[in-house]
């Protein structure tokens, strides 16, 4: 009971710094997006196909979460206009705190998108909210075509789901319909939208959504509506 | 400081039960052996060919961990003595006291091998001793080369590392020599066994291992040596 009631006191001290996260981020009028998934899902692939694309339009920065190494943020560094290595140690996900100081380190009104590439993990990331707008997911295809009802709680919270690696559907057996059929019982608002950042396949319809997204946070009467 | 006061009491009580298990287990003569990796590394389908070629010789038991479903369970059950499925629920690991439940539940005196396939989780199920006698972390080719470095924690405490899905090495880019690289750092005395439960490549030695460690375990004057 103890353990229960320090657990709920540390998820409610979390998420009062997100509530002050996502304000300070409204009020600058960027979009934040958390990216959460297992290990080697593909999250710094798809930023490195993101960032390039929407830097047309659009001013990015990034958080990205390790336990350790800046591999990650070294990876992208040169296509963003601020990336921001938080290591976490043994930590198995990003924090609302650790976001605030990272916001600390970014002039907010000059970025249009924030992407938290959260740690590599499918169970703890889902527990924190971090002050984000948005929860994308993805799903690789080699991790297998059952792990939506495996993993139930990241899937159910998320805003759009990217099955990724599908360059790998003609290698490996995967049963799409298996992965639409879980989605079926635990979230039906999000799209499902399949891609692979090696072969670009599904990479605009990403950056479509990713627009339409922006467009409706920045106009204010479209807050709180879904966009379709 | 009081929530790491809690923190450290849960894992105190944890390893309190941890070495219940193994005394247990030791008392039955029975190797047991934790499988922990990435969701979708493939501990179920290394289950799937290992179980079948060790019951020639031996009995086997599989203790499951999964947040939720039993499909794990589901793929084993024909292909040991005993498979028993835990749902952490939330959980993000399986503790002690879950694997201490699931031992009440089988004959140990009859079982040689006792597999525990833990939550899908580079991190978390690195800091709680489940009892097990040796500890396997597998990783898979298309997580990426990268992920010893990120999760030193979880390999530097492994007895054997298992490299799978290695068929996939001729479809994706996939550097061995940095895994090699990262390991030498963190973890010299785990054998790193490249395998294929797909093409069957490696399994062999594999199996050997296993065997090696069981004999080593059934010779007490064996017990806390290394096995070449």
């Amino acid at each position: 009971m103890k353990k229960i009631n320090v657990v709920e006191s540390v998820l409610q001290a979390n998420d009062a710094i997100a509530r002050d996260n996502r304000a300070l981020m409204s009020g600058a009028s960027l979009l934040s997006i958390n990216l959460m998934s297992a290990p080697g899902s593909g999250k710094t692939a798809l930023l490195e196909k993101t960032l390039p694309a929407l830097a047309r339009e659009y001013a990015c920065a990034v958080l990205v979460g390790d336990l350790q190494t800046t591999r990650d943020a070294e990876r992208l560094e040169e296509l963003a206009t601020a990336v921001t290595q938080i290591n976490t140690g043994r930590g198995c996900h990003l924090d609302a705190a650790q976001v605030a100081e990272g916001l600390r380190g970014l002039k907010l009104d000059d970025i249009d998108f924030l992407f938290i590439e959260n740690v590599g993990n499918m169970v703890c990331p889902a527990a924190f909210d971090l002050g984000e707008h948005l929860r994308v997911v993805l799903l690789s295809v080699p991790e297998g075509d059952d792990k939506v009802g495996k993993y139930p709680t990241l899937f159910q919270l998320a805003d759009a789901i990217l099955l990724t690696k599908v360059d790998l559907l003609g290698v490996l057996e995967y049963d799409i319909g298996r992965v639409r059929d879980d989605l079926s019982r635990i979230n039906t608002r999000a799209p499902l939208i399949e891609l692979s950042s090696t072969s670009g396949q599904g990479i605009n319809q990403w950056l479509t959504w990713l627009g339409e997204q922006h467009r409706a946070r920045a106009t204010p009467v479209a807050i709180g509506l879904k966009d379709d």
